[in-house]
């Protein structure tokens, strides 16, 4: 029984590769609210999970699956959508919510008009300092921003070969994560003016992107992306004030620093946070399907300069 | 004096190249409706228009101006949209509305905000035959769409550098033409599935596109876009219909046969329509700013395969 004597809600994965199972398979075990019935993926069987080859399978198997959480690759999201949602169950969508904006607005059409809850989920929105970071920001004039995202794709993308195809967006597949946060904590909305997209002669999306950005309010936002950082791995945001004041968001929002000053250190549960929201949107029959971290990802594809990069080779 | 006794509408235009002096300044003047009051350009200076160096000299010379038609290319459309706005004028936008999707939407947020029309123009919806088009269309179950858009850069685009470069769009440019009547056409929201981008070696925008779409009904719609067309030009749509049936909507949308008897032969005449439009609009104080068309290109250039095309000199 979860919370208040409620049944759990009872939930199924699409895709049971890496995101599974290091993230939506615990943090739905450690949820009291949600109950994981069985999961399907044409190859995959992690342990102690009901595995099925697809999700026809898993639904005649399980008809009480009342909600699903889609980890596939973002190139099949929208044709695996279109199905959940026909069957009438919520739907979680781990990020980006599709391959393509126009396959993006399609799965928030169909939601609404099925009447089911819609998550499109940017998990690092629940990283612990982002809120404090929000209010930070929200309190003074800004003078600039500044975000580093850089990590090493093959530790953290072993054998994730669709990262660098068409569809897949390379290294904007982690700096999505900071538009994510970016997009929270500004008001304003956010454009590109500039980008520069290195990309492997080898591959179709890029491994080093170089970006500035504006918001209408006119400040400054440069992002450096890469996804051949040895050594020490980056995920931070950095944001000076007109008064000179200095915020760090470090280690994908886990910590917070203010003019050198350590305000928060806390451990990683961004999927416990993305669980407990996914079930209050149901309870209270909401969606939550903002896209604009794929907008700004779009805009620099359209825009950015394509500069010819090493190949590639895992 | 206008119609109705009405004293006509005071235009001036900021971009003074080859569509202005094509388009926009015959339009305006057959307009009884309107007056082409100045204009401004660094550099061109065409026969017979007022011209400025600048917006602030022409805006100096000419407060009585109350709407403003930006002819500029695409990269710096936002900034003088904007600046534009603050004037507290009505914006007709060239197409594309802006570089980005982003810059789109904040010129339709500040528009609205200051109370003033804006139209994002799409001068091929204006095309004689594409209202009997859509209504062909939306009277029958569709089995297919192709698009043919194939034209010489070097004949249509002396010159126009930017075209190529970042942002510029490339066959895009052209291409986007055909998604603005395919917008129009079809009820339904349009979703890339594919798209092949030939980029030259010394260019960052596509000079030939195979692009593959689809509606969420399902029917598939091909589009091929090519900047390197000798001989016959192509700007011409192909729909099928279940049964059967087939329309041809060709020369951009002036020329109209069904099962091979033509229906249509016009003369060309979109900017005329476009500015009975704009000042429609304003009369009604409404906008017309549908991005569609932009955002299925940026879905293009978010999940195309860059293919290498052979270098491009003009």
């Amino acid at each position: 029984m979860g919370l208040f004597g409620k049944k759990p809600l009872k939930i199924g994965l699409i895709g049971l590769g890496k995101i599974a199972v290091d993230q939506h398979i615990p943090s739905i075990r450690g949820n009291k609210n949600l109950e994981l019935v069985a999961g399907c993926s044409p190859h995959a069987r992690p342990e102690g999970v009901n595995a099925y080859p697809d999700m026809d399978a898993m639904l005649k198997a399980h008809p009480e699956i009342e909600a699903i959480a889609i980890c596939t690759p973002p190139q099949i999201r929208h044709k695996i959508a279109k199905a959940v949602i026909a069957t009438g169950r919520h739907v979680f969508l781990e990020k980006p919510p599709a391959a393509t904006l126009g396959e993006a607005e399609a799965i928030k059409t169909l939601a609404a008009a099925k009447g089911v809850s819609l998550l499109a989920s940017w998990h690092s929105r629940f990283a612990p300092a982002v809120e404090t970071t929000r209010k930070w920001v929200s309190e003074r004039p800004i003078k600039s921003i500044t975000i580093h995202w850089k990590e090493n794709v093959r530790q953290w993308h072993p054998g994730q070969k669709w990262i660098f195809e068409a569809g897949g967006m390379g290294v904007f597949d982690p700096g999505i994560n900071s538009l994510s946060i970016l997009t929270r904590i500004l008001r304003d909305s956010v454009m590109v003016k500039k980008a520069d997209l290195h990309i492997p002669v080898n591959c179709d999306a890029p491994i080093q992107v170089e970006m500035d950005m504006q918001t209408e309010a006119g400040f400054p936002i440069r992002a450096e992306y890469d996804f051949l950082q040895a050594g020490i791995q980056t995920w931070s945001i950095y944001v000076e004030s007109v008064a000179g004041e200095k915020l760090t968001l470090s280690m994908g929002g886990t910590e917070l620093e203010v003019d050198g000053k350590t305000l928060m250190k806390e451990k990683e549960a961004e999927y416990s946070g993305l669980y407990a929201h996914f079930y209050n949107l149901i309870q209270k029959k909401e969606s939550d399907a903002d896209f604009s971290p794929l907008r700004i990802v779009a805009d620099a594809m359209l825009l950015g300069k394509r500069i010819a990069a090493p190949e590639y080779i895992e």
